[in-house]
This record gives structure tokens, sequence and C-alpha cells, in this order.
């Protein structure tokens, strides 16, 4: 069975997100000034081939902790879809 | 009101990922054969105020027109949720 998880990796809520910072100002500068609080991280989608939603679930964790997200700086969340 | 918007900036499928297929193969040597197919792009939050939801709507798709997502190379898609 194939699988598509799709994950967020975001900076944590406690760290600057100095990107975030300017785009929110680049905003207020183009006169989007009910905008605020920008924070920007990553948005990955895998394929994933395996037996059962567990075992999919169990891959994409590790993806994440092994290579996606740095668990020092960033937390992941994601959803999997099971493809037709 | 306030909303907290959800962007999800991708690159057009018809685009080639190099960042993606960079992450496809790092999976590949850490052993996780299983997964294939990656497409990194990125997962922009932001607080919206707005008399109503379509006009945070209207907002969070100028944002995105006029700054967040580049149109010849990349889609984007948000939700939008309304805070307590």
């Amino acid at each position: 069975m194939k699988f598509t998880a799709h994950v967020n990796v975001m900076p944590l809520k406690e760290l600057l997100d100095p990107q975030g910072k300017a785009v929110t100002e680049s905003l207020h500068n183009l006169g989007l000034t009910q905008i605020d609080n920008v924070r920007i991280g990553k948005h990955i989608t895998l394929l994933i081939e395996a037996a059962s939603e567990e075992e999919a679930k169990a891959k994409t964790e590790e993806a994440c902790k092994k290579l996606l997200a740095n668990q020092v700086m960033e937390s992941f969340d994601f959803t999997l879809t099971a493809n037709a």
C-alpha cells in the first residue's frame, strides 16, 4: 500500500524566527498591516510504501527524527493519507 | 476577530525539486528505502485581524500573491481557523 505523508516542520514557539519577523515587516510595508506574527517552517510531502498505516506512521516518524527536523530547534507534526 | 492562516507553498509538480531529490537519496542512505518522491516547500502561519472570514481569506491570498509565493515556480493553498 502507498501512503502520502504531509509533514510540517516549524521553529519552536519559544524561539525567535528571524525569517518570519522579516516577512511580517515586509507585509506591513506592502500595506498588509492586519497581518502579524508570521512564522515560517517547512512543508514536506513524501510517498511511503508500507503494509499498514502503523508502519507508514513509524517510517515517517523515523524520517522526521533522523533527518527532516532538528528537534533542538524545531517541532514536527504530520498527517497520512492512503493513496488509491 | 482574529484568524490563524496555515499556508503551504510548494514547488509546482511539473518542476524538478533538487532539495527534495537530495533528501530522498539521504533517506535511502539512512536505510529508509520505502520512502520516495520527497518534495519540500514552505509552511507559513500568520495571524490576521479581520472583520470576517471572507476578509481574512482575501488578505491571506493577497499576502501569498504579493510576497509569500512565487507563482511562476510555486503553488499555494491555505486553511483559516478562527481564534477564540
